[in-house]
């Protein structure tokens, strides 16, 4: 692999999308060919899966079920775009990849993480980020973000996000070389001046 | 378990839907409770997976995706249909199951056979049915039923049902006393009569 693969994690409301959109836009000012993709999504097979998943027909969907999709739509993006734009030397930016699935549905719906990384192994051929950017904050605060207004919350959300942000913080215990933790909370132009630092060190 | 769990299986054409639902019916008639489903489908969610296998964009979807997504599919009709209704004691028929992916995706696509069957014993949690009526013919005859001509089929289609069908008997070799085999070329009422008095024996 010729290319250097980023992908940013962290809970929903956390500032992925945000983080992720000004990376590429900056490291393409410097010249670099850039891909940037998201999770589920990034190929015409992932966008049909991602609307299948934000469906509210599938509200209740077993949660095994759920991280069988998301890896289905997860083995067609590396296959169709991660891997060829790596092979090409390409930078390739992911907002979310497999720890999406280890915190979500490993740590917040408690499927065995075994069994989710040897499923996602399959999916993935083993592929591994260069560096995941870990958007670090409390779940109240993502959440309130997203709603608006922090009351809106309900507790089984709350407890559920929480979880997933505990499990994101034992993933990066397991391999703290791979990870960039940042306070989510930070302003978005000293997270991104970080960020971009992080990242043209590795280059 | 206290219900049986029969499932249909064969190349496209074979006859398999036609063959369930006569045998429902059957049952039923006979006063067993029966439930019916297919695969992919079956559920919400396994109905939106199929429309979604079936649609154009995914022509060229990579077959380990596609194993993965019928796995998505599986594991929500095993957790929301056949294992509640097993365990309220009824038939379940099923329109394909494991085998299919083993027979499409492992053989007719070549993915490894090993990896296939551990991520359908995620998928199903070990699920296996009491008895799989597997409807075998040669591919050119199945095909021929399903265009009306036989002389519209490509080669290459050809070849991978034909890879298909031999993987199909290759399962059979393996657990021969899970299989009932029968010659899907014969009357569909003279198959229909076999099928019933094989379930019969078993139930």
């Amino acid at each position: 692999m010729k290319g250097f693969f980023i992908v940013f994690e962290g809970i929903d409301g956390a500032g992925k999308t945000t983080q992720a959109r000004l990376l590429a836009a900056a490291l393409t000012r410097r010249g670099h060919p850039v891909v940037l993709t998201r999770e589920p999504g990034g190929t015409p097979v992932g966008e049909k899966i991602r609307s299948l998943l934000l469906d509210p027909i599938l509200a209740g969907l077993n949660p095994l079920a759920e991280a069988l999709l998301y890896a289905g739509a997860r083995a067609e993006l590396v296959a169709r775009t991660i891997r060829p734009a790596l092979a090409r030397g390409r930078v390739v930016i992911s907002d979310r990849f497999v720890d999406s699935s280890l915190a979500y549905q490993g740590y917040g719906r408690c499927l065995d993480l075994k069994e989710l990384e040897q499923l996602n192994a399959l999916a993935t051929g083993r592929l591994v980020a260069n560096l995941t950017v870990l958007l670090d904050m409390p779940a109240a605060g993502a959440l309130a973000r997203l709603a608006g207004r922090a009351d809106r919350i309900e507790r089984e959300r709350l407890e559920f996000f929480d979880r997933v942000r505990q499990g994101y913080l034992q993933l990066v215990k397991r391999a703290p070389e791979r990870y960039l933790v940042l306070d989510g909370r930070l302003d978005c132009q000293e997270l991104h001046r970080q960020i971009l630092k992080a990242v043209e060190e590795r280059l």
